[in-house]
């Protein structure tokens, strides 16, 4: 059994970035600049936003983090995100989502001109990469498929099942798992809470990607011997043990599934570290202006 | 096994369409319009444009048929797009495909106003169908839910077998079958020319869809007992039997696949014409302006 060890990767591709961030600054161009808007104080989004602006300071983007109370008005936070989509110096931003039930979260996402959207959640984004278009792949699949890239997991004509529906992992990544590429080329089945039999899906798979956020879900007994598993649950548990007062729980059965398998990620520092570099490197591709003129 | 009877279906529909016409008609509404471009003298695009225009006319839909020559640019025929896009008398258009060689046909659909993308192909409208917001689903996956749902067939909790991957069928067909929605709730697998053991996941499947464009690929020994079976393949095969010298062969072997189902759709008389209604029933959507303003 080999551990996926996204930390290591994502601190690896974060050199390549601060890399190429001195090779734009060295030829005069321009630094790569991020924005973040953060609503109200969510806990998960306070570490998610401060995680991403710290990152972006230790590859050398510029980053700016702007704030509302959670009772700003949609108008408000539309507005700000037209003069973010009309402000040159920014090349990305993201909008941090969940957001107060009295702003439309959809239409937050279509606000976003499709070419700053490095969260890549605009429809836009999304169709363009289930047709197989360049685009801005959403961060969490992205740092799937770049994981198994990294770790030259073979990926062509193997069955993968996805455990979860979700627009920003399940679906994504099973198109992205079935497309002609590589990796990719991967006969897919996608089982969500209406799927009869789960536990045969995932104990006939070769990949399994856990993406149902429910504690846990896959145990021992739902593996094959030599599977590649991908836990992208990020559950946050109650705990004493920890000084936040509470733990990430994974989709997988670490100890029980581990001995199992070929590869498998850990939660955390699997796929999680993954999503904020995937993040940088869209915002990166957006700065050079590569997929988007 | 029952029949699904597309042309029977598809000619119901066309009735509730014309009537709808009517009303609108009579509210002193505008009739909708449809435009189609068509490059060329292609025997299939020709068929399959002449059946459009006609369809139209059934509906009572204003419609318009441009012609170029194979050697019209690209620039020229962008050019006619976007003079289409500010037509205000033309709800809906669609650019016949394929096109020649020297055009992009990628450029030419992204050209297309999204609101105006009655084929559903522009990345908005794949987009938001994968999110699954309202949008111009395209005809062939519009057509096969719609049969589903007309025929009463359960999909939620099914297990579904997509042979083929394309941009038009197979990726689409998937995304909506797997979809929170009734027809929808299926659980998944998108089979392609690189899955091992395709019989296998035929053979396991409660609907079976098959878009690989294969003459006859799907045989009887493929199929379990009480399988709904939904034939896409429309490949032209030379016939001495028929006016025009050729016929259209599914992708599945009907004699030895139809005695085991519970349902199958015929080629022709299945999807076919259902493809051709689901395009008006998107024109007329675009004409009412209920998926965007």
């Amino acid at each position: 059994m080999q551990l996926i060890d996204g930390k290591a990767i994502a601190a690896q591709i974060k050199l390549e970035l601060a890399e190429e961030v001195t090779q734009i600054v060295e030829n005069g161009g321009k630094i790569p600049h991020l924005a973040a808007i953060l609503v109200g104080h969510d806990g998960g989004s306070e570490t998610y936003v401060a995680s991403k602006v710290r990152a972006c300071e230790e590859i050398g983007f510029h980053s700016t983090l702007i704030r509302y109370d959670d009772n700003v008005t949609e108008k408000e936070l539309l507005c700000k995100i037209i003069e973010l989509n009309n402000n040159h110096d920014v090349d990305g931003f993201i909008v941090q989502l969940p957001l107060p039930k009295h702003i439309s979260e959809q239409k937050v996402i279509e606000t976003i001109d499709y070419r700053k959207d490095v969260d890549g959640f605009h429809p836009v984004n999304v169709g363009r990469m289930s047709i197989g278009l360049p685009c801005f792949v959403s961060a969490t699949p992205a740092g799937i498929i770049e994981l198994l890239k990294r770790y030259n997991i073979e990926t062509s004509g193997k069955r993968c099942t996805v455990l979860g529906r979700s627009n920003i992992v399940g679906k994504p990544v099973a198109t992205l798992l079935m497309q002609k590429s590589n990796p990719g080329n991967c006969t897919v089945t996608v089982c969500h809470s209406l799927t009869k039999n789960i536990e045969e899906y995932c104990r006939q798979a070769d990949i399994i990607i856990a993406a149902l956020g429910s504690p846990g879900f896959l145990r021992g007994n739902m593996v094959k011997e030599g599977a590649v598993v991908i836990d992208v649950g990020t559950s946050r548990i109650l705990s004493d043990k920890t000084k936040s007062g509470y733990k990430l729980c994974g989709d997988v059965n670490f100890e029980e599934v581990a001995p199992k398998c070929s590869y498998i990620t850990p939660v955390p520092g699997g796929v999680g570290p993954m999503t904020i570099v995937s993040l940088m490197k869209n915002n990166l591709l957006a700065g050079k202006k590569i997929i988007y003129q």
